[in-house]
């Protein structure tokens, strides 16, 4: 490798332990941070400090939030009827991209995996129950991943909530939009057919 | 847009400003970083500022340094009578890696470009004169980029330096190692027929 000034390793080094970061995209972003102004790399450092410091988590539904309540559970037009249930903060993001959906959520932060030892006490499962307790809630949508972990979480719930009388949904697995058959794998080809809808 | 508590919001803004991070990579690094704890944090925050703060610029060849002199330069092992020129800091990596180069580096600090006004006197020729001028190099090598601007920096130094009795040579250019013919571009093509070398 080559020597590069201890300053500039360092921060390469700090680059790559971040998801997706190699040693050469880390090396230009080390690059990149020596071009640009002092007050530039400081507003990142700074930003960097400010999320481990000045968030917390959502009393309602356990999102990330600057607030006691995050933004969509302070907002009052949000229906608060139906709560999508994921297992992460950032699956948030995917749903309200796609601007379908106009309930709240509730942020598991996790999946049940016993490997992981991650049983239903390590997932806020209690909170959940909670807030339908407080009554409203009409509809769980069960939005966790499409994986081992995530149909288990969802296996759960269900059997769980069905009993108090709510409808409990869970979203639909199939081939995705915009790609080809062709490669399609066969489970996601078979659960494509078996939830075929008439036209 | 979803929503996203301020921090967080603040901190993915600043990293879409590095390069080649676009709004999903800037979520999925945010999202890591309120995953991580808070000292993983401050690590990169520090060495982001500590780059910024603790480097400067090697006083022979121009190379990133938190030292007076660069590793390079300070290397008494590497052959003085080699000059390779490059056009930034970061190109030195990619010669370094190839393990084949043991001769020092000069970096100008960018390339002749009359469109963005950089003109001889905006790159570090005048201290490249002055280390020839201080004896011992016999060879310069010409390794700023392939381009438009590359190339006519190395034509300028290459009419500067020739005539004070040096040996001036540009690295080769010619079709990539791994390629497939078929895809050169023609210009590739005709610099890989100009510079064939008999076997």
């Amino acid at each position: 490798m080559p020597d590069f000034a201890e300053p500039l390793e360092r921060v390469i080094q700090q680059f790559k332990r971040l998801p997706g970061i190699g040693q050469k995209s880390a090396q230009r972003l080390a690059f990149h941070v020596l071009r640009t102004s002092r007050e530039d790399a400081a507003r990142l450092a700074e930003a960097l400090l400010d999320v481990k410091d000045n968030l917390g988590i959502c009393a309602e539904c356990n999102n990330i939030s600057d607030a006691e309540l995050c933004p969509y559970c302070r907002d009052s037009n949000r229906d608060r009827s139906q709560v999508c249930v994921v297992e992460e903060p950032h699956n948030i993001v995917g749903i309200e991209i796609t601007r379908q959906f106009f309930g709240l959520y509730h942020v598991l932060h996790g999946s049940l995996s016993p490997l992981r030892a991650i049983g239903p006490e390590q997932l806020k499962i209690k909170s959940l129950l909670q807030r339908i307790g407080s009554g409203g809630v009409e509809e769980v949508i069960l939005a966790t991943s499409p994986n081992v972990e995530g149909e288990a979480t969802a296996v759960y719930l269900s059997k769980l909530l069905k009993p108090l009388g709510l409808k409990v949904t869970r979203i639909a697995m199939g081939v995705p939009v915009g790609s080809d058959l062709e490669f399609a794998d066969e489970v996601t080809m078979w659960k494509a057919l078996e939830g075929r809808r008439e036209l």
